[in-house]
């Protein structure tokens, strides 16, 4: 019985941590019952029963299905069924029209036929990339509803009626869906986009910081190094890819809101966050260089003099390029052109450059090469 | 109109190169027509109509949501809709019953409220890291049920025997889907993602081969590296995550088959696949650095023989990590405990030993160690 009651807490405490670290999360969930309980309102109110009739169903379904987290993903797939049904819709009204010249056995074999066909070549289509990233809710809707329409065009007389009377439901789910999620605490993929983006720089500055003072800062102990948290904040940054992508397609549906214009350079991010994970990849290298380093103690045989300036390059650089992540994060929060984060970067090329000179294969090398790339992508925008 | 005609043709040969990149696209576009059309006779014959009545449209439904890429997608899906289906209808067939006892103006407010209820609790329980690995469609198709099922309740007079013929189209759906996908070539995902694993090893070796033939080799040109397609090869290794989890995922819910039986340890290749990251990252982090190298022609300041010390052992570290690689990957393809990797392991090791004793930091000794990490856990497996 203690057993249970330990689970039982356990899992509250995880609930209320997921709903702590992001209190939106309770916003959506409400939103999304609110959004139910009001369409499925068609159903009891008798006037708009009657109107409906059963395709009220529809409407319930959509909700369901159409809600997403995001405001760019309620739209993406409320849109996407919509005119996937209307289209759909249509072509099967037509197949019904051409099989039904064909007799009762006729129109079924060839009702068969054409499904086959048409689910046959749109779900091969949803292999081609672009439609598999932009549309393939849509086309999983259309198999269905042309599915539908044709199948039940076999037995049902009123099929233009039915038909019109589920298109209108599903309109009017998407609309509420819309209204819900677009004006009562949208969430906006564009905004959760620019800010994971600015946050992954922040943590690549975290990184370089914690370089800076756990290896050559005063009380640098090159023993203690593993397990120490800096080195695992770049982590999570390399595996943003997918995140990042959902987010960006996403975003590309919102309209304009707060300091986003609609035709917002949302490829830019995704440019830029493929140059974060190849920074962070350089950092994964390191940080286990430097963790290995940690283990083996390796004699050193370069001169004391050699050694204190490498040294002093190294916390150079890991300074100037940590200060400039810092710069162009922020730089990005507040939609500016970094004008300071060229400074730091050229202090540390220079660092680097001085270095160099001085011993030719270096390790903090690469890094700063990958700032001064950052920087200058983000200039341009 | 020339230009529609290149248009066209352009569009043709993608297609074609997606149908030939994996010829299993195809069959899995019939399959999906095939089974559409199977279950749609459900519809057409007469003595089955006069079972299922317009229920049987909710068998064609669930074909089309249901049907996945993966035998182990179709699984996951259809055992979550019958399961969430079976859960919910019963809930809401109690919902009803309890909402029953209000009156007529009491049912729909306290139908409202328990759908509110639920389907705002539901939505929350998607964002729990586990339930949505596996069963995020699990819960939409419960709170879809539920509100089905409970708003329907109240227009409805037979619901016993709705909800009995709903949940026998579905199973019929999923039924149908699933002897459809296992039996008829089967792709599974458990295989796609032993292959994947297998081939990103080799996508690593193919790099390191590519290190020792055109940085160390005879012919070693550092001047002509940029662009060279080798130091591209570990990119898609990089962005594996996403496709491996899905297909880890997938691979659970598979029943035995082939070499592989019912509880193969696939967060193993979780696992090995997290190493091979790592490892892809040092590389990127190498090739980076290789490419910077090969611009700038810095002036080395150490003597002849120290050089060629340096690049004898350089050599000898990636061919030797590049067997490793290989044999680890015809490793995993057969199943095998990696016998040969560990000789050529500590090959590369000892190579990087002896380096190392010449010259404290250099940039490949990383490498080995990952290699080495890969090779035990894979003798433990």
């Amino acid at each position: 019985f203690a057993k249970i009651k330990s689970t039982t807490i356990g899992f509250l405490e995880k609930i209320k941590k997921i709903a702590m670290d992001d209190p939106r999360r309770i916003a959506h969930a409400i939103k999304v019952g609110l959004t139910l309980t009001l369409v499925s309102t068609l159903y009891y109110v008798t006037p708009l029963y009657d109107g409906f009739g059963e395709s009220s169903m529809w409407a319930v379904l959509t909700v369901v299905v159409v809600m997403e987290y995001t405001a760019g993903g309620t739209l993406c797939k409320g849109l996407n069924r919509v005119f996937a049904t209307v289209i759909a819709g249509s072509l099967g009204v037509g197949a019904h029209h051409i099989a039904s010249l064909c007799g009762q056995k006729g129109e079924a074999i060839l009702l068969g036929l054409f499904v086959f066909l048409l689910a046959a070549s749109a779900t091969f289509s949803r292999f081609i990339p672009e439609v598999k990233a932009k549309y393939d809710y849509g086309v999983t809707i259309f198999i269905l509803t042309f599915s539908l329409v044709a199948v039940s065009s076999y037995r049902v007389d009123e099929l233009i009626q039915m038909a019109h009377q589920r298109i209108s439901t599903i309109a009017i789910g998407v609309a509420t869906c819309l209204c819900v999620s677009l004006v009562v605490f949208p969430v906006w993929a564009g905004e959760d986009l620019h800010k994971m983006v600015a946050s992954n720089l922040d943590k690549l500055a975290n990184f370089l910081e914690g370089i800076e003072t756990e290896c050559f800062g005063e009380k640098s102990n090159f023993e203690s190094l593993e397990g120490k948290p800096f080195l695992q904040v770049h982590k999570s940054v390399l595996n943003s890819k997918a995140m990042e992508d959902t987010l960006c397609n996403f975003a590309k549906w919102e309209p304009c809101h707060g300091d986003f214009s609609f035709r917002h350079p949302w490829k830019q991010y995704q440019k830029i966050g493929g140059l974060i994970r190849q920074c962070a990849a350089s950092m994964d290298a390191l940080s286990s260089y430097l963790t290995t380093f940690s283990k083996t103690k390796p004699i050193f045989k370069a001169d004391a003099e050699l050694l204190l300036e490498i040294e002093t390059a190294c916390r150079e650089m890991s300074s100037e390029s940590a200060k400039a992540l810092r710069e162009l994060s922020s730089a990005i929060r507040s939609m500016t052109v970094p004008s300071l984060a060229k400074c730091h970067v050229s202090a540390a090329t220079s660092a680097a450059e001085n270095l160099r000179t001085a011993l030719s294969n270096d390790i903090t090398v690469w890094e700063t090469i990958h700032v001064a790339m950052i920087s200058s992508l983000l200039a341009e925008l």
